[in-house]
């Protein structure tokens, strides 16, 4: 079987060495398991025959992109095939007179937006993984970031796909078209279904023009309450950012220590961006001025210096490295990592998180892109005790619990995976059924990417990447 | 089984008298069947216990908002029930602070901007129809309108849905907060399906901030292909307006006749919307203006006066019914009445337009929502010949082939229904498997408005409306 893979990839697209399977038995999740072989395919008609003989001999396969995720959704947790797309990352078309491009699914988010910038304009999503984060990954995970409350998340601008379905038809679904009614929208049923009923080989992306200015506050705050609650003021104004990130002291004070930013030393700030028109940003800069101040700020600092802008977004992005090295015998990890809730209930839900980190015993920084309600923690645990684990785990649950009961979701832009499965299966429960059915409609073997999504059972703590038993 | 389906529903929302029945036979299109029964149903509960009821009986049910659809989507083909949903019209929640609003799908389109307009707030698609269509009819159709260039189609604001199945089961898909990546987005795919899939019974869906100002502008020109290039060049510039309506000479004429608006008489007129900041409005209608000198307008007027702009507007919206007024034997048909296409192929396709029209000895009109693609052309055919339909029929293939070959949609807002069916075939034919297989799952005995889109067979001259003999 392996002589056959290898025969329609060619050699050095190809491997099953020791090293390079433990590799790609990892993503950016406490996850990991060895897969059987990695193939890199270089065009569709691979993509396609790979599929058509893994469906035939019931072999599991599993595509991924950058290996970004932060749930484990392109952990091969059924051993398998891993189809590294990253490969086929050509820029295929720009066509800024008719806002689309047209590109592969292995193209690097920050590279596609290298390429958009001398037309002026951008694909909008901003993930935090940008450098390193591929189109089809994002495609795979509706992925977004903090420019979503303004822009929207990936699902927003996916106008068609080329995807290879597990049979190894290839179909074309959506348009090159700015909208379109034509038959069912199946571009978006593909947004986010993380590479369990088909591989995407081909995205065509709306583009937008990019904003001729931005500016941004850093507004420092006694409580994370207080700084939640600037967030629902400035939406409810209406006044729509271009992103609030809002960062708790473990994150100030894990940033400040390694990065140098000089946040100001606080309980909560929020960094808050705008924009859009030159005037218009001035404007608006004064109103975000005037909220955080009714809110009751202790200071507030603006920036249209874009060195200065980009060092608070560099401190902003540090958050997660940052937080790994906030004491010896801890180490950051990403579970429940991504909740998101309707933005009036930010500071209930961030109080509540310190509450349940409190009552468990755990360490967790909250930061987020709260402007659009979404909010990432990062617990740190020791992760050679099972203890910790189990403190973890406890904590996840009643986080989830808690963003469930103000109407959240457990994801905003990083997917389900395995991390968040549970959860999902709770937040979720009225859809399982139709999920599974579409599941077992175009993949009847259940080749792809098994047993994530509905099909996960047991714990979280399971397949860790620690060097640790099992615990769960 | 009559007794049973009235007794589900009550007396008063049940009818078969032959008046509603033939009333309920049309929408807005070239169609008219007569259904068997048609209800009201005014809870979820009882849209479940039809839908039971007809799944084990095989029972045909279509689920009908505001009748206002041009193809046929609304037209029960099968007989069967037909299901008014105009009952189920409560705006349950607005939540401008987390930008949401909760509706039933009976909602009309206009009335829901009434109810958001205090909190200046707007729900932004923009249908032609907004005065009486419903929110669920919009969701079913991917509904949008002439501000889809800046604001985005139905598919872009739907965060969640209520959806009763074929067998009656009740699913909520999506969330309440700004963006979600948990489970499939299955929000997204009931989104464009027409009630083959499902019967939406509470929409959930994002609102935006009103603009603070708008301004129109009126360039004249003295051909329909630069009229086509002035909407190119305005997006080219990068310059996103709120919409560019574009009418061609017959549609001029018909307003200009009925109306009394005073649009220039010339070949051909853009109707330019630019909206947002006053100060960037200001800078913006400058921009438009430049470039319609450029491509060489006869003329350019504008005003930022809200009963000019609503004169303007009343005038584009005219173009419908006025084109029924053009000359005695004509009427105004909806064939091949909703292409889209890349923005820059409108100038060579409004061309192309023009030839079959001549070529196949039919009168056709131009105009629509030229800024995101969106063609619009009413065809004006003798009712009662035989020959003018055939004429027609013709004309719309040719229109249709010469969308899909400069890579367009045959509908890009109006969905498929009937009148389009057999060209959505043709210009999707790579996703009519998965289209069927995802039907045929989630409504194994197909009584979800059966017969249509991939399923519709013949010409797209079949169950007319009109007092003459079936000809196709």
């Amino acid at each position: 079987m392996l002589a056959q893979i290898r025969s329609i990839v060619g050699e050095k697209n190809f491997s099953t060495r020791i090293a390079d399977l433990y590799t790609y038995g990892f993503d950016a999740s406490i996850h990991h398991r060895t897969p059987d072989v990695v193939v890199q395919p270089r065009t569709t008609e691979q993509v396609s025959r790979i599929l058509r003989f893994a469906n035939e001999n019931r072999i599991p396969v599993l595509a991924r992109g950058g290996g970004t995720g932060l749930c484990g959704s392109a952990v091969p947790i059924k051993g398998g095939i891993v189809m590294d797309m990253t490969k086929m990352n050509q820029i295929k078309e720009i066509r800024v007179e008719d806002l689309y491009c047209v590109v592969g699914p292995g193209v690097i988010y920050d590279k596609l937006n290298e390429a958009l910038a001398p037309y002026g304009f951008f694909f909008p999503p901003t993930p935090g993984s940008g450098e390193a984060c591929t189109i089809g990954g994002m495609v795979a995970t509706n992925a977004s970031g903090m420019r979503a409350i303004k822009y929207g998340a990936t699902r927003d601008y996916v106008l068609g796909l080329e995807v290879v379905l597990a049979n190894g038809e290839v179909i074309r679904t959506g348009t090159r078209t700015i909208k379109n009614s034509s038959g069912y929208q199946l571009e978006r049923l593909f947004v986010g279904s993380e590479g369990t009923l088909g591989i995407i080989t081909e995205v065509t992306l709306r583009i937008a023009p990019k904003p001729k200015k931005s500016a941004m506050a850093v507004a420092a705050f006694d409580s994370l309450e207080k700084a939640g609650r600037c967030v629902s003021a400035i939406i409810a104004k209406p006044l729509i950012p271009s992103a609030i990130e809002l960062m708790d002291r473990i994150c100030i004070k894990a940033v400040n220590k390694t990065m140098h930013v000089g946040f100001p030393d606080c309980e909560a700030l929020c960094l808050i961006e705008v924009d859009g028109d030159p005037k218009v940003v001035e404007d608006e800069v004064k109103e975000v001025h005037t909220i955080c101040k009714e809110i009751g700020a202790i200071s507030v600092e603006f920036s249209t210096d874009p060195k200065q802008m980009a060092k608070w977004t560099a401190g902003r992005k540090a958050v997660l490295p940052a937080l790994s090295r906030y004491g010896d015998e801890y180490v950051s990890v990403s579970l429940a990592d991504d909740m998101s809730v309707p933005i009036s209930k930010i500071p209930e839900t961030v109080v509540a998180f310190q509450k349940i980190a409190e009552r468990n015993n755990v360490i967790v920084g909250t930061y987020g892109h709260a402007a659009d309600g979404n909010l990432h923690t990062k617990m740190l645990l020791n992760p050679l005790s099972e203890e910790s684990w189990k403190n973890g785990e406890k904590a996840v649950a009643e986080i989830f619990e808690a963003v469930i009961a103000v109407g959240g979701t457990v994801t905003g832009e990083h997917g389900v995976g395995i991390s968040k499965a549970p959860y999902m299966k709770k937040e979720r429960e009225s859809i399982l059924g139709v999920m599974k059915a579409i599941k077992q409609t175009l993949d009847p073997n259940n080749i792809l990417n098994p047993g994530k999504l509905m099909e996960w059972e047991g714990s979280i703590i399971r397949y860790l990447r620690y060097p640790c038993r099992d615990f769960a």
